[in-house]
C-alpha cells in the first residue's frame, strides 16, 4: 500500500512534467471525499445515528462518485498539460506561424484552466458534504470530518492557482476575467465554509 | 500510476480501521514536501537562478528527507492505532482489570498522539521550505509552491485534530495540556506562515 504511494510521490518530486500541482489539487479533493465516505461507512448501522441513516446512505453515494471524479480530474490534468507544452514549442518566426501559435496556445490555455476549475468545484462539493457530516457523522470519527474538509480546502486553493497560472497568459481577457471571477467566487464561498466546518470539529475535541 | 492511488483511496473510503485521517495528514505533508523537491529540481541548472543554486541543492535534500519521513509517519500512524484499539477491548469488570486497562490505554493514547505531533512538526518544516522557495523557485513553477504550502497547511491542521482526539481522552491532564499547548503553538506559527506564502504566490499570478 505505502509502496504504491511512494512511487507516485517519487515521480511528483522529480523533474517529470507530470504529475504536478494540478494533479495534487485533484488528488487532495479525492482524499477529502474518500474521508467523507469513510465517516459515513463507520456511522451507518449505528443505532445512535439511525435517524440519519437514509441521509448518510445518500451522502456516501455522492462522496464515492465525487472521489472517483476527482481521480479522473487528476488524470485529465496530466492530459491537458500536453497540448499546452506542445503549443509552446511551435515555431513563431513568420507572422503566419505566430498567428497559428497564438491560436493553438489560447485554446490549450482554456483547456488547461478548465480542469482545475472543475477540481475547484469538486472541492467545494466535498466541503459541502463534510458540512452535512458535522452533525450526522459518528462522534468517534469526527476528527476525520475535519481532516477531510482540510484536504478539500487545500484542493480548492491549490486548484485556484492552477486556474490563474493559465488565465494570466490568455490573450482573450474577457474569457480570462470570467474564469478569474468564477474561481474567486468559489474560493470565497468554499474556504469560509471549510473554516466553519473545521472550527466546529475542533470545538468538539476541546 | 493512478491505479495505485485508487487502491489507497478505496481502502481509505472503506470501514477498514486504517488508513484514516492521521495517515492522510502525514501523506499530505509528504505531498507538500515532494512538490518542494519538484520546484527545486525544475529550477536547479537554470542560469536565471544560478545565484540560488547552492541553496536550492540544500533545500532539495531537506525536502526529499522530509517527504520520506512523512510517508514513514503515515505508516507509523497505522501501527500506533492498533495498541489503542486493543486497549479499548480489554476487560474492565474487576478493579484490577480497570486499573490495568486505564494504564494500557493511557500509554497507547500518548503513543497515538505522538505520531500526529511529529506530522504537525514535519508539516511546519515543509511550510518553512516553501517560504524559502517563494523567492528562489523558478517563476514558471511558482504555482507549485502555493500548492505545496496548501498541502502542508492542511497536514498541520489535520494532524492537530489527531493530537486532540487522543489528548482529550488522557487521564493525565498535565501530559495532555502540555501536548495541547505544543500543537496550538505549531498551528499558530505554521498556519500564519503558510497563509503568507500562499498569498505571495497568488499575488505573483495576478
Amino acid at each position: 500500500m505505502e509502496k504504491n504511494i511512494e512511487i507516485y510521490i517519487d515521480k511528483l518530486a522529480s523533474k517529470a512534467p507530470t504529475p504536478g500541482g494540478g494533479g495534487v489539487a485533484a488528488l487532495a479533493a479525492s482524499l477529502g471525499a474518500a474521508l467523507a465516505s469513510m465517516v459515513c461507512n463507520l456511522t451507518i448501522g449505528k443505532p445512535k445515528y439511525a435517524q440519519f441513516e437514509d441521509e448518510l446512505k445518500e451522502i456516501v453515494t455522492e462522496a464515492q462518485i465525487l472521489s472517483k471524479k476527482c481521480l479522473e480530474l487528476a488524470a485529465e490534468d496530466e492530459v491537458a498539460f500536453e497540448p499546452l507544452s506542445r503549443a509552446y514549442s511551435l515555431p513563431s518566426t513568420t507572422d503566419e506561424e505566430k498567428r497559428i501559435k497564438d491560436e493553438v496556445l489560447e485554446s490549450a490555455l482554456v483547456r488547461a484552466a478548465n480542469v482545475p476549475m472543475m477540481s475547484a468545484q469538486a472541492a467545494c462539493d466535498a466541503i459541502d458534504i463534510h458540512r452535512r457530516l458535522v452533525e450526522r457523522g459518528s462522534k468517534l470519527v469526527i476528527s476525520d470530518v475535519g481532516v477531510g474538509v482540510q484536504m478539500a480546502r487545500a484542493a480548492l486553493l491549490s486548484a485556484a492557482l492552477n486556474v490563474k497560472i493559465n488565465t494570466k497568459l490568455m490573450k482573450n481577457r474577457a474569457v480570462a476575467d470570467k474564469m478569474n471571477e468564477q474561481i474567486e467566487a468559489l474560493i470565497k464561498k468554499g474556504s469560509a465554509a471549510a473554516d466553519d466546518v473545521y472550527c466546529a470539529v475542533s470545538n468538539m475535541l476541546e
